[in-house]
């Protein structure tokens, strides 16, 4: 099946439709969507919140913006709201105007989309898989040499590249002497490092923005909620550019909701937690494929029996299951794919039908 | 009260607070939104989709550009979704990065902030009140000379200056003539001038767009959803720097429904149109104020009693409701404000409040 090479996760629409497969029967694994989320009653909360779209949303997203600041404790005067952290990562790109940006390969990519369209170009630092896709910060610090802004996710996606937060207070810096932008994306940090996050670093510096996401944690991707926390100056710059509306109502409302349930957050981080390792042993155990350990709600997994990403990946749309491609991901082959982590029956039912295809491909 | 220059209707949050006034009492005349859409029962929609919210939102807005494809007779290829309108003017600029832009004054504060993020600068046309704000197209090609684009919001807001098809197509041919960018906005022209629209030319020339939006006539200014018609070209160049996601999975889910009701979108411009001429009769009658005919969902007012619109703001505001005062908008004096149409009794409270106010100012 030819897909677009402009493609996401979460994007089996056309397949759907193409197989003939009833949309209630497909299990999407290839957005890094969390499932444990019912917990925490999100359909009541838009519900209870419909009157509000005959109006304007709060172009200032007043409530919103001082329930993230009591969360994380930093200042409203430092944070922006989103549709999406994609938002903040093009409006980021337009306030910096890089010529030239370090990015890493394989990673999320509407960095080096945002950067093309605001007129930069991106470097790409490759992660290498001789190396588990891991890089040391000298490296990186040495290649932002001839950079103007450098883009972070942490942990990465689809490769579980992490750095803990003392290594990035590093990176952090040095990047501030040279004069670098620092665009640090922690949409799926809260999985497993809550407590390594710089939004703190980064209310009191102007080069670095932390980008933030509703999408992946609280899976409410549909709804589109990301924010960013940046130094006073930066944050002015960026709201100088924002076009104004574009959080939704219904979005505002459930982000003020859902950041008020910390032990439920705590609850679902661990229930994640938990099953990532158990799909990760289970994977482990199908020969032929490699999977890497999770730092996240995902599993990188390389595919060792010479079957590529693109077969496996329509063999098993063609019975409804949904992984992530990761061919057309710049620094990746057509070996690896991407799974996020569901819960358990569903698990199993992915191990199940993945072994049968691996073996058979 | 001190207001913010960058402030819209619609935004009477921070008064509601100051004046300690209960949301559930305030009458909002400040943002153009229709109140007769209570029948189209958008509301049943959003619930019945509100499974979306976990998946992320088709990126290629397939179902969505169907409807309006079939709703208008224009090719699914020519159509842009944004999130409202808004996006598309913003995104417009950045397409076409126009040096030197004509604008009218007043008009929709978004084109002249669009236009300048993107570097441009803005040409007043200022419409004149001696000629009533309206304008000699021919006065407007003369004034085109010098830009790279136009922007022309059709009938116009907060006046009711309005051009009927015969002469805005001689606007598109010299322009296109002169290749002059041509942003058409008919975000109100449903009200009164369905007729009228220019989305069919839109697809045959690459240098008109022509903005359409979900907000005003339907009335879900909170969901964010409006679209654009071009020629195949521009609506490409566009999507290339289209940010992915920006419309939500339940803006999509309306807007496809929404379309579908011919029938009461008929009555609905009805009845609005009805109640514009009572209340635009009502406010003739009030001793000191000026209205000008309407020409969609609104009423342009002027105050002749030497009573400024922000005083008149704040006296109505204290009593929960809202009007716009139009002094923030290039081109007007601290004269005139506008007031959306409501239903009847609304209509009736304002003219009741508002004469007890005039005559006491």
């Amino acid at each position: 099946m030819k897909r677009k090479s402009y493609s996401h996760g979460g994007n089996w629409r056309e397949a759907v439709k193409r197989y003939g497969i009833s949309p209630n029967k497909i299990l999407d694994f290839s957005a890094n969507i969390n499932p444990w989320t019912s917990s925490l009653g999100i359909e009541e909360i838009v519900k209870d919140n419909l009157k509000d779209i005959y109006h304007y949303p709060d172009p200032q997203y007043t409530q919103l913006i001082k329930q993230i600041s009591q969360y994380l404790g930093v200042d409203r005067e430092n944070i922006l709201a989103g549709n999406g952290s994609t938002e903040l990562i093009y409006l980021a790109a337009r306030a910096i105007l890089p010529k030239r940006a370090l990015i890493f390969a394989p990673t999320f990519f509407e960095y080096e989309r945002a950067l093309k369209t605001s007129g930069g170009e991106p470097k790409f630092l490759f992660l290498k898989e001789s190396q588990e896709f891991s890089v040391n910060i000298r490296t990186i610090i040495e290649e932002t040499k001839d950079v103007q802004a450098l883009f972070i996710c942490n942990p990465n996606n689809p490769t579980p590249t992490f750095f803990p937060k003392d290594e990035l207070l590093e990176i952090v810096k040095i990047t501030e002497e040279r004069k670098i932008a620092f665009i640090l994306d922690e949409s799926y940090l809260d999985f497993k490092y809550p407590g390594e996050t710089l939004v703190k670093e980064a209310q009191k510096a102007d080069h670095l923005f932390v980008l933030r996401s509703f999408t992946k944690f609280f899976a409410i991707a549909g709804l589109r909620l990301g924010y960013g926390v940046g130094g006073r100056q930066l944050i002015e710059r960026m709201a100088g550019l924002k076009e104004p509306w574009t959080v939704n109502c219904l979005a505002q409302a459930a982000g003020i909701y859902l950041l008020r349930n910390e032990g439920e957050i705590k609850m679902i981080r661990e229930a994640v937690n938990k099953e990532s390792e158990f799909l990760f042993g289970e994977l482990s155990q199908i020969v032929g494929l490699r999977p890497y350990p999770p730092e996240a709600n995902f599993i990188l997994v390389k595919i060792e029996t010479g079957l590529s990403s693109s077969k496996l990946w329509e063999d098993l749309a063609r019975k409804g299951i949904f992984i992530r491609d990761c061919s057309n991901f710049t620094g990746l082959k057509d070996q690896f794919f991407r799974v996020a982590v569901r819960k358990r029956e569903e698990n199993l039912r992915l191990i199940d039908i993945l072994r049968g295809v691996v073996y058979e491909g």
